[in-house]
């Protein structure tokens, strides 16, 4: 075949693949924000359908064929059309490896474990969803298989959510952060806690909107390419780099809720906003990673949103948003109110402090799942055990405990470290954007240009061009966990006067 | 091939048939409801991939293959697969004899045009849509051809959007409608003229969404099945019988407005969500023509929601939403102030009564255009004449002239007749139900449910199961234009005191 023919071949298939993406994520998007609350079976019947023929698409014979003969002649393409190809296959060749029924009957328990776990975690009933955490975890292992044999189980199931991480480097960044937060979050038990009463005062959703709308202003965030709305639980979605959607929830009796989950979600928006155009309607458009991803969203919402400068700079305008319940609040008392740490329950209501270690139980849980060491019966005890150890906590019910989270009634094991990885990467990228950039400078005017346009320069604008890892390491050098330890450390000490 | 496995194969090529609806169904919603101003190209990329994709299917040598053998064995077939192998291969047939590359232009045309056509609007500029309104004139006649070589190319089209509806029957039926109301309309000229000022003071959009809910309530809308939405033209949008959604737009100064569009567009999505469940994901799901579907929605616009008894039924509730507006106004006034009738330019800001020579206009001017008489650069001149003569106004400029609708920049030539089949049918099926159904006492009561029964049973049941005249025979036997003009004659005659 002629290279050109070839290519045009790509360029097709790649569009097919998006458009069947757009679709599923339109379809989605409206079942979560505005359509009527018993029409999801119709819906699954076209979801389903879509998604088995973009899977018919990519395991096709001819996408095969034509993903081989591109592949043989790598030399002949450019980098991206090379890494188009490297990828495609990787896909192609995983989606082959399942059998087309067990996929199909994995979708279907996922479905019906979300039902299930919506049940249990309302009723906190643990034992109703067990058996189904069980088969999934069993699923879970066996997929494992398929993506990638040459891998212990776990390994091969993170490496689908942040490539080239295993459990080794895990175990070791996870001690690290063990070692240098466990007693600081100790010393800080010991001193008197921050007064944050005031977040939790009225504030009505009509405001909190107008102020969401600030927000995103002030974040740079072009609204006729990034749009908001309200779902229960926050969340990113991108069609292209030309239409992202954020979405946030209005919490009447916390201000910081919808506050910090639009700077995340922004964050997230930013980097999808940010990918170059050429690599649009390909498997390279969109962000390169989960962890790669949270790095940017809690860049935005911690180590800018939570800064002393950027609290300081924007806090005018919302005392303007909110006199009423801020008017005898100084700006100081605000930024220690919405840096509090404390350990708490919780994951997603977390502080940036010990929000990690919510993390590593889940971690730790995880690896004993996948690896066959632990049985689906056995994870409330060790839930509790591990919430007593790395936060000093008891854990009072299964709904506030192991229930708390969607992630493995989707199907998602191996995800959780992302969060933590993320939180890092974006300690070592402020770090090396520093020697840049007047990061504080710019906070300190509200003006957050220099901070994104660095940002787009050194990781945005790749989307999937370069691995995980090489989009890290471009940015601000190989990988550690110690710019994010200094980083809480400081903060913290500053903050507690410890 | 067994006959088993050629249905599975049917409902199989159904089924992704409709899951290609639901995706560009979930794409154009989220487009005019929700997503950001620049993110038409994006979406325009998927949306015509899905649609190439929808018709490639429709198109293969395999489906041709399917839908010919199961032709052929249309004996061994009941009557619900009979009805989807005949709608299939029409369609399949059809779409085969438009060339792939004409229809891409076509496609691309119609885009164009739309954003050609919003702007002329805008900017009263005839001269602007001219040029692209004779291109899309001339493919219309062309794809006459192709969709029924047999007949002449109005004829063709007008056969698309109800079937079996042609020419010579619609030159009578115009003729007898003309008759009948033209001097109705002159008599009420010569008569003083009802006030509707109140309709027009500050009706604050809040209490009219709260309005809008309360409507759909009475009109038994399940709301788990049917979601209210907000666009700038009110419209339906069903993705299966129990997933339908309606807008409206709130005009602040028009409570009337609103009102009338929700019950007009809950009559379509009572006609959705009553179709057979066993039609689901067939191409017999949805309501069978253009025409059947506005006589269900006038049917409750009108028929119903502008009949004495029903205005009284719900005035008290429409006080207590609008307790300023409507304090010192009395059913009887609302009621008279809603049935205001008076020669207008706006076609969808028309009275009952007058409505139907708006549609008649623009059914002379289509007849001329594609049957080769009229060019498009005389449409205005034509356009005023008819407005002349049939309504006695003059049009002062294109803008609320021939560039009021949106219909011919889509490519939409031989859809307006329905409108006004429509009202005819409704009035026919409502003197039908009478013998039934206590109609008036079941509006008097508020109580909409024997109506919509006797609709589901008669009408909405069969979705495309039966011809749209069979539809309406069934309903309420051969078709006829007397029941309508002695509605609207007897209602106006009262009203105005004639």
């Amino acid at each position: 075949m002629e290279i050109e023919r070839a290519l045009q071949q790509l360029e097709s298939l790649q569009k097919k693949l998006y458009a069947y993406r757009c679709a599923d994520s339109s379809l989605y998007l409206d079942a979560v924000t505005t359509a009527p609350s018993d029409t999801s079976e119709g819906r699954g019947v076209a979801m389903s359908i879509l998604a088995g023929e973009s899977q018919k698409l990519m395991t096709s014979p001819e996408t095969k064929a034509l993903l081989d003969e591109l592949s043989a002649r790598a030399g002949e393409l450019d980098l991206v059309h090379r890494r188009e190809v490297e990828e495609l296959r990787r896909s192609c060749e995983q989606l082959t490896r399942i059998p087309a029924d067990e996929y199909m009957a994995y979708k279907e328990l996922c479905n019906r474990a979300d039902d299930i776990w919506h049940k249990a975690k309302a009723e906190d009933d643990f034992a109703l969803f067990c058996p189904v955490l069980q088969e999934l975890v069993d699923y879970n292992r066996r997929f494992a298989g398929y993506y990638d044999a040459s891998k212990a189980p776990y390994d091969a199931l993170l490496n689908e959510y942040e490539r080239g991480v295993d459990r080794k480097m895990l175990d070791s960044f996870f001690a690290t952060l063990r070692e240098g937060l466990v007693p600081l979050i100790h010393k800080i038990g010991e001193k008197p806690q921050i007064d944050d009463s005031f977040l939790h005062q009225e504030y009505p959703a009509a405001q909190q909107k107008a102020f969401a709308d600030y927000l995103m202003e002030v974040m740079g965030l072009d609204r006729s390419h990034c749009g908001l709305g309200e779902t229960e639980h926050p969340f990113t979605l991108e069609f292209n780099n030309k239409d992202v959607r954020i979405t946030t929830n209005y919490d009447e009796h916390n201000v910081a809720s919808s506050m910090y989950s639009v700077l995340h979600e922004g964050g997230h928006a930013l980097y999808e906003l940010g990918i170059r155009d050429d690599l649009q309607y390909t498997c390279l458009a969109g962000g390169v990673s989960m962890g790669v991803h949270e790095s940017q969203s809690r860049f935005y919402e911690n180590l800018i949103g939570r800064s002393r400068p950027f609290v300081e700079a924007i806090y005018p305008k919302v005392q303007e948003f909110f006199p009423r319940q801020l008017g005898g609040v100084s700006a100081e008392q605000f930024y220690r109110a919405v840096n509090k740490a404390q350990p708490s329950l919780i994951r997603t209501e977390a502080d940036e402090l010990t929000y990690c270690l919510h993390v590593m139980v889940r971690y730790e849980i995880e690896k004993q799942l996948i690896g066959g060491t632990l049985e689906a019966k056995d994870v409330p005890a060790v839930w509790a055990k591990l919430y007593k150890e790395y936060l000093g906590i008891e854990v009072p019910n299964d709904r506030d405990g192991c229930l708390q989270d969607s992630h493995w009634s989707g199907g998602a094991f191996g995800y959780f470290p992302s969060y933590a990885l993320g939180s890092a990467y974006g300690a070592q990228m402020l770090r090396r954007m520093e020697q840049d950039v007047d990061v504080r400078g710019a906070a300190a005017k509200g003006d957050l240009t220099p901070i994104t346009a660095w940002l787009r320069e050194k990781v945005h604008q790749y989307g999937g061009l370069m691995e995980p890892a090489d989009v890290v390491k471009n940015a601000c050098g190989d990988f550690s966990a110690e710019d994010y330890i200094q980083y809480l450390t400081r903060k913290y000490t500053e903050l507690y006067g410890l």
